[in-house]
């Protein structure tokens, strides 16, 4: 496996994009990250894109072909696969893209994510999240996605006595730091009082818990070194990505305190990278609700198991700290838009390292599917 | 990039399988391939599983851990991808499972492919099939598949004065090959006559000139050849598998008579596998509907542009024949479970090129999505 580089990097608005069409905010993503790297979609040779649900949002399947299509790409014919994982998708379209270059197959490959979710409403969008949970013996009995994320806390909260304003401290972090994300969706700082005041969908988990619905796309163009250090002064290398599984439904899992999928990808992907937890400068984590961001510190060894609570209370996490979560504001401020979420978060990555904001050289995300049952870990480096 | 061959092969029954669910044929499948490869799950690395619209169907995403769970795979933490290209998902998923063993990352990966259509009603099937096409430009203004295959069949009778008695006769060949394969879904001889008089869907594509809708799920397994070398005495080598992209609504194309995604993707894999089109000893190819037959001789090369009836007239393409092609069934006769097509046709050409059928050598799949705007192509050798 040769060495990768990420040499271009675009993203939509996160939000409820009314105006657009799943159509326009991928190309619109495209394009950036294709003046951002400085080539032409001509030298671009294949297209992984994740995508959660096009089937269900937009009665539309063949994403792939269709984002050849509509990238004027189809004109040469290049592959285009489309990548399921929930809202891991994105996580593991990257990877994909990845290996295809490793592996020596192509030389410059799109990773692609993208959803348009708020069209269908709601109530719609939450059934259709859902689904990346078991259909048959969660959902069909009640359990949503929040109701999951509920156990998952509540189980969090009697081992190791995490409060429900820990929870509420990861969201007022990562809205604060959406204010400086022009990309975000929720540019506000809220309080944690805001966050505890919020109606509770399944307790102990709050409204301002859980990340929001969102449209977006996100795009990143991925080269061998040998082309990356022609095209830029700035690669941002990949060291590693990693994607394990784990059982789907909660009920064959033997412990809710943690995501075992995100545990075995980070082990994983450090001894890829060579690197051990301590050495991650920045990371952007799955926050689709704020208990799942205190696990991520504890499943990638930012802390011990149940210190996770107490990462985000003595400010670890925040910009300046230790190791900043979320800068980009994470799934919770700056969007969830499902099959994005996971190229969005190497976007900001990027963004971060190129930047050198906090001095990071090193950067990790982590993208989960649903309850976890896919996780997918990546580490890049400048 | 290594040699790979595929050491295993399996199969669930085609057809309306009301008595089971997507996850029993899955395992179905599965099982049949472990065994008949003679390894057990542990020794399985990753898994790539073509799925179309489980979303739909199902109201379940996140299709990839729902196999690796329901196989018993999750245990082990292995990635799991699900991949959609409409129906040219079990071929992706072919593709992105030899990539993954060829560039070296596993030795041994599972392709699977399935679909569960039936349970939900013929009228919606054809809906959600029909968003293997463009969605806005295609489906909304009221062109279903079997209507823009209406299109493309009325211009090759135009261009080249193809029959409808000619389409006939490739569903006639179809269903006689059916009888053979205990697992196809119509296992019965009809005659022109039949296929003539059965009524028209979309002018001038009758019931008995297209595909049913069909429950089923196949699986392959793929190792690097030193590692199938200890497994069988019969490994079938993968000499090539490319896909290619095509602009996804037919409006765009230049050329309506052909399908150029199935054109770029057959001459791509000829180079690979050092060979031409007259070496191919036997294929199995994308009879959606008997018109893409036809069409799918002329674009493979089996014979010159415009006489693709006249190979079906002329009995060419029988068992028995210069090139025999959908010994199966094809998707006419042995049932088309979109996602699993793909891996259905790999399956049968190891199975006809393992027992010698016809003394062939050399097979090949094409596996199209939708219109045509994915086209993968497979060349197996043993």
């Amino acid at each position: 496996m040769r060495r990768v580089a990420v040499v271009g990097i675009g993203q939509s608005k996160f939000g409820e994009l009314w105006e657009k069409s799943f159509r326009d905010i991928v190309i619109e993503a495209g394009i950036e990250a294709l003046e951002d790297a400085n080539i032409s979609g001509e030298e671009i040779e294949a297209i992984y894109v994740g995508n959660m649900s096009g089937g269900r949002y937009l009665a539309q399947e063949h994403i792939g072909a269709l984002i050849a299509d509509y990238s004027g790409l189809a004109e040469l014919g290049i592959p285009s696969v489309r990548v399921e994982a929930a809202d891991a998708s994105g996580g593991v379209a990257f990877r994909e893209a990845y290996l295809a270059v490793a592996s020596g197959l192509y030389d410059i490959v799109i990773a692609a994510g993208a959803e348009k979710v708020t069209d269908v409403g709601a109530e719609l969008a939450v059934d259709i999240m859902s689904s990346s949970a078991d259909r048959e013996w969660e959902y069909f009995v009640g359990a949503t996605l929040p109701a999951l994320y509920a156990l998952i806390a509540r189980v969090h909260m009697k081992e190791f006595g995490t409060k429900e304003e820990d929870m509420a401290l990861v969201s007022v972090k990562n809205h604060k730091n959406a204010v400086k994300n022009p990309k975000a969706q929720f540019r506000r700082e809220i309080t944690v009082e805001d966050v505890l005041r919020s109606p509770y969908i399944a307790e102990p988990i709050k409204v301002l818990d859980s990340a929001p619905i969102s449209d977006g796309a996100a795009v990143v163009i991925l080269a061998s070194e040998e082309i990356a250090k022609k095209l830029t002064d700035t690669p941002v290398y990949v060291s590693a990505v990693t994607q394990a599984s784990d059982y789907l439904s909660l009920q064959s899992r033997k412990d809710l305190t943690s995501f075992r999928a995100a545990k075995m990808a980070a082990k994983k992907a450090y001894k890829l990278a060579k690197i051990e937890a301590k050495d991650v400068d920045v990371a952007e984590v799955h926050d689709s609700f704020t208990i799942a961001e205190i696990i991520a510190y504890e499943d990638l060894g930012f802390c011990e198991k149940g210190e996770g609570a107490k990462m985000i209370r003595e400010g670890e996490t925040e910009v300046g700290g230790r190791i900043p979560v979320n800068v980009s504001g994470g799934l919770k401020a700056c969007g969830h838009a499902t099959g994005a979420t996971g190229v969005r978060q190497i976007v900001d990555l990027v963004r971060i390292l190129r930047d050198g904001i906090a001095d990071a050289e090193t950067g990790l995300a982590l993208n989960l599917g649903g309850t976890g049952a896919t996780a997918v870990v990546s580490i890049l480096r400048r």
